[in-house]
């Protein structure tokens, strides 16, 4: 597909003047797109990746230069800061997504992290495509519009590039070491940076290899390019979502919430004595967390008043409070949702080592959004892959996940409804919602099971917590933490 | 005013016992104390500094043990992360302030960054005391409570903590090479911790020393401070603001709107041969202001149509991309108008290096939410000193900050709404709120000129750019961005 030869023709006089008049042209077509663009609600990615040195900062000024502000960002991802470093490969560009109505333009993005990462370790190649076509894919499905161009110049023609930075004394700092044993070694990077892109070349997301040894005619093809495809995207109207290629998730079988028993029960003697017990042990294991670098993150959902509360409470104690974060989720922002679904969570998870405890979950568009009809169906049902693919990043990136369901019946949760009515302190805790809630039962245990069945896997479990008994709850989360933990830490 | 002696009588079992029962009820009065907060919109920020081994980790444990997660924070700030390093000291925690209702309980502060920086320069106490003074006076006045607690341990007793930690293979990890110094240098850190914390101690925001050689003592009087501080802020409602110091602003004289004269202009020939110039010089200036880490803020205000956009657009043309962001201030977001006003501002600074240019600034607080009515004048009229002190801040960082005012007069202003109404492409620039605000013109010039006379300060001026001439006022936005960027970095 890339072809890396660049002898051209020398660009004429003439054939430059005509290019020149063109790209002031199509600037101001672009400058002119941008209220369209904002009227759809179209959001678009502009990616720049190439060589060092092939000319990225310049294409892009070119670009941005009629635009108004107000409706595109930069940015720029040199090497990844300590934040990033802490974080999964791709959190830094879920973070920095556009709202739907405008554009960021990227100066580099996950494919030269990407392309860092296998200059070290080769084997991570399949786990990195896997985790940038995913991406891709549910951006595209969310009527993002992803154009990636990458910038090509020759070996000698890089080489030539760099020896004339480094001559000015303005501008030799910009030449690094790691920029001349790259040009050293362009064939070999060649070679993977074609694999990569290759393996990441999507009908919705292809690759442009711009060749730009010849800067005003690279420019005028990114150009072109870019506004053909905006006024393309505007006339087409949201793309038709992708089938995400059939992951056979490594699915555990999970019991109908009818059928749990919700018998068990303990002792308050025992339970005093095994809570004292559990909190020792994970307070070890926290700490070993902590040095080892381990992720967690732990999701609460469950009924109005199963006990969320308290079994998240109880964990915490166990916890060092430098260390963990319990992330309450309410109805998203205006904010949240001019972006993705996932976004908000995305944004949440933890820096490595460290735990968060999730208080209601993404796991609300195939619950609450699908039960009161916020979100038509035809989106929450894929939203089951979305998880089961955003859970398959965060255990790629080493974290351990886990997803409790407590679990109570209708007369249990009706005395504990009656029992915060009827404290003063505890009357806020209960709202008219709650009520309205508790009548649409049956929806809502159909929605739960079917959750269950779709998004139990291997690496990112759901544990049914029988919640009739509280301190029998709060003692099996506690518990089953415990094990997951040691399981990690001891292999 | 700190005592460090720490020879305490050893505590009976008797007193223990009753101290843990006190504990554990205080706690519960936490935990009922949160939707009063909540409900009074009481912004509240727990201060937890002190020797390292001092305790400061449990304290917080017992502190939000029993509090609802969704009214509370942790933070933790160890050693500045690299976004943080390129950032003014107070960044980070004008970044992490907790919206009105909620607390933020914080391991660590500005404090411990203070003095770490006090470790490499006693030169910088003047300056770090006058910017923690001025921050807490702003949060005071906006309605923040702030409790500060000191964990004092004596040197021995943290010799024995430390010698405790490092002697388990759990926790040997957590003593470091620096731990050790500070535990020898134990009488000179003491002494400089005692100054700065007897230079930030004023009423409103003062500091507890908490002997915690025993935690279970230490603890009870911590529970018991916040709780009583709690009690008090919700009876006594917001506290009154503090004026602040008359800080002797050294202001430049500023000549009235109705003074200037608008006649200047430019022909079209001049214009691009020093467009050209200006654009060639600024390019090689950001270049090496990146090299210098020199950071500039530039803020552009003016009428509606005064060309502010085209002077940003110019502007940003010299520069490279990747090292500039353009910020537009829209009406403020929920989240936002639950903080202090400056809030956003601070969320914005650019990394040291970069530039960013405003596109309208923290100046609607005396523009348009005063002419408007958003802001009671007693709140507005307080914000010049809040400006003139951000800035200084920034001024302190080592910030470029410039600010330009671009004005027309009304028949031009009139002349330009004209045409963007009868030019399709330019019609969405143009709305009803356009034409309201300018029939208030007489009331934003007597703001305006109230504006300039009190914010025009040496180290963040304002410039009056003519701008009946288009041409004429970009060269002169160009030309002044360009002389102060040679002053600063020719020194």
């Amino acid at each position: 597909m890339l072809e890396w030869k660049s002898q051209e023709k020398a660009i004429t006089q003439e054939e430059e003047g005509a290019c020149k008049r063109e790209i002031k042209a199509i600037q101001k077509e672009l400058a002119a797109l941008q209220q369209p663009i904002k009227q759809a609600r179209l959001p678009v990615l502009l990616i720049f990746e190439g060589w060092s040195a092939s000319g990225k900062g310049s294409i892009i000024s070119k670009v941005i230069s009629e635009l108004d502000p107000r409706g595109y960002q930069v940015w720029s991802y040199a090497d990844p800061t300590d934040e990033e470093g802490r974080r999964p490969l791709l959190w830094s560009f879920w973070r920095d997504l556009p709202p739907r109505g405008e554009m960021a333009v990227l100066d580099r993005s996950w494919y030269s992290r990407a392309l860092t990462r296998l200059e070290e370790d080769r084997a991570a190649a399949s786990g990195l495509v896997e985790s940038i076509n995913t991406f891709e894919r549910q951006l595209g499905d969310d009527g993002y519009l992803i154009l990636k161009f990458f910038l090509n110049i020759s070996r000698r023609e890089q080489k030539r590039r760099l020896e004339k930075l480094a001559d000015h004394g303005a501008t030799a700092w910009r030449v690094t070491d790691r920029d001349w044993r790259r040009n050293r070694e362009y064939a070999a990077r060649a070679e993977v940076t074609e694999l990569l892109l290759q393996a990441t070349n999507p009908v919705h997301a292809p690759w442009h290899v711009v060749q730009n040894e010849d800067k005003t005619r690279g420019t005028l093809e990114v150009l072109r390019r870019v506004r053909d495809a905006l006024r393309a995207a505007l006339e087409d109207g949201a793309p038709r979502p992708l089938p995400p290629e059939q992951a056979p998730w490594p699915l555990r079988a999970m019991p109908r919430l009818k059928d749990v028993d919700l018998s068990p029960s303990t002792t308050e003697e025992a339970y005093r004595a095994e809570l004292k017990r559990e909190r020792k042990k994970l307070q070890k294991l926290h700490s070993r967390l902590y040095r080892e670098k381990v992720p967690v993150v732990l999701g609460f959902e469950g009924w109005d008043a199963s006990g969320k509360g308290g079994a998240i409470r109880r964990l915490s104690w166990a916890l060092d409070p430098r260390g963990f974060d319990v992330v309450p989720i309410a109805a998203p922002t205006p904010e949240e949702l001019s972006r993705p679904y996932l976004w908000r969570f995305w944004r949440q998870l933890p820096k490595d080592g460290h735990v968060v405890l999730f208080d209601r979950t993404w796991y609300g568009r195939v619950m609450v959004e699908r039960v009161e009809g916020l979100t038509p169906e035809a989106r929450w049902s894929m939203a089951y892959d979305e998880i089961n693919e955003f859970e398959r990043e965060l255990s790629r990136w080493g974290a351990v996940v886990l997803k409790f369901w407590l679990q109570i019946d209708q007369d249990t949760q009706l005395r504990r409804f009656e029992d915060r009515q009827s404290t003063p302190e505890k009357q806020y805790k209960i709202t008219e919602e709650d009520w309205r809630n508790r009548k649409k039962w049956p929806q809502y245990e159909l929605a739960v099971d079917e959750m269950l069945q779709k998004t139990s896997t291997e690496y990112a479990p759901w544990i049914l917590v029988e919640g009739n008994d509280k301190k029998y709850a709060r003692l099996k989360v506690l518990r089953t933490v415990r094990k997951a933990l040691e399981r990690r830490l001891d292999g």
